[in-house]
């Protein structure tokens, strides 16, 4: 495993995912960005590097070396991590995170502490999916225009019940740790892909939802005014998100609408 | 670990989950079953069991002995392996199968099977998750009548395109494991948690969409041809399905409305 921030060549880790946007790749990029571990972004790093991603999950695939064919991306493929030292190809957000966790050192201390962080995970990655529901609530395969209408239902019962209830609960996750992690990290007391995970997801609903999450902001003391910077400012995080390898979010999972916003 | 099927006495484990329903708490029961391990159903094994499900996610708790408060359940107690001997409580049903998968012998032979099986696991709980928002598509508070004609048009795309999206995909999965699998195993040469929950998956399916599936059925000859039944006979699993155990498909996750089958 390459520990040193600086050493960014032959990285052992591939990530497969989508160019130019951040979507589900970056809860992978984080991961690594805040481990330090140098990493392969196949399709952001090279040009017909999308052709890795989309042969991956070609729609007659029955897998390669050993390897089932993974669903959608993201993907990580590891060299030599396979049966007989083919590559290894795992897929899944949360799978890959639990799979890279405790090899970077971003899942906690002790078997109790690991599963609580794929537990949070799981839930900010359902919130990372809701939110993605508010402008496709009917079809993925359809435009948001052509559902624009359902959109605008489902995003007002997004805002008023599904960002408290999730916020609160996160926040109640803080508080409950508050003697380790002292409102900095969800679980125990150090960074977790859980944290990097949440943040994301935060960062993406104050981009996709700014009027309403400036007037729940306060309302989430420890969330907002202690968790959300103190991950941003994390060491190998701060550097990412000041890096061209950071990607605006755009299109993808998380949009802004102004009508899908508080008006 | 209790490994006798006939030992319902001091189960080590306790779901906790609503009663009267499979819901997300079967592919916990399911694992169980499936590998002869006892455990207690708290709120279907005792009048006021669900008493203990409700103060588990009281909005207010920032968690017990030292366990972070669970976002929904299911959630699973294990007496004593907790920090410090206290019980541990893990919830999201991808976690708890994580946690358990291992122990109860049902995540593969390798590393690679054990991280293929929690991919395909999630696969399958996202497909779950879709057939849920077939009847729910704008709002998990309001009943299904209030949101009938969203429905619909939600259920006509998912019958249409995501059906056969994910299905396709195990087929698929089955193929490229067929040496070892021989079309009964998702992953490597047995029985799996990948496999009990994308078999209740299909079986919610076939319930809630019995035209649907009817029709589309032989297009998937390892999966309704060899897996599907395979998975029904298997040792355990048989035997619950026969027992009082196993509640019906109702008004849960899977919900049989004719208006949104193939007309």
């Amino acid at each position: 495993m390459v520990a040193n921030k600086k050493a960014r060549t032959n990285p052992p880790y591939e990530l497969l995912y989508w160019p130019g946007i951040p979507g589900r790749g970056e809860f992978i990029r984080l991961a690594f960005e805040a481990a330090g571990v140098s990493y392969k972004d196949t399709a952001n790093e090279s040009e017909d590097g999308i052709t890795e991603v989309t042969s991956l999950i070609d729609a007659s695939s029955t897998g390669t070396s050993g390897n089932p064919p993974p669903f959608a991306p993201p993907a990580l493929r590891i060299p030599g991590a396979g049966p007989n030292d083919t590559p290894l190809i795992i897929y899944q957000t949360p799978s890959i995170l639990s799979y890279l966790g405790p090899k970077l050192s971003l899942a906690g201390s002790n078997e109790a502490e690991a599963q609580w962080i794929l537990s949070h995970t799981l839930t900010a990655l359902d919130l990372n999916n809701e939110a993605h529901d508010t402008h496709h609530p009917i079809a993925v395969s359809k435009y948001y225009e052509e559902q624009k209408e359902e959109s605008l239902k489902k995003a007002q019962d997004f805002r008023e019940a599904r960002i408290p209830k999730f916020l609160g609960f996160f926040e109640r996750v803080l508080k409950g740790n508050e003697e380790k992690g002292q409102g900095k990290y969800l679980v125990g007391d150090k960074l977790s892909y859980a944290d990097t995970t949440l943040w994301n997801v935060l960062s993406g609903l104050l981009f996709a939802f700014p009027k309403e999450m400036e007037a729940r902001k306060s309302d989430y003391k420890l969330l907002f005014g202690i968790f959300y910077d103190g991950v941003k400012e994390a060491s190998g995080v701060k550097e990412y998100l000041a890096s061209d390898r950071r990607k605006p979010f755009s299109m993808g999972v998380f949009r802004h609408y102004p009508e899908l916003d508080r008006q």
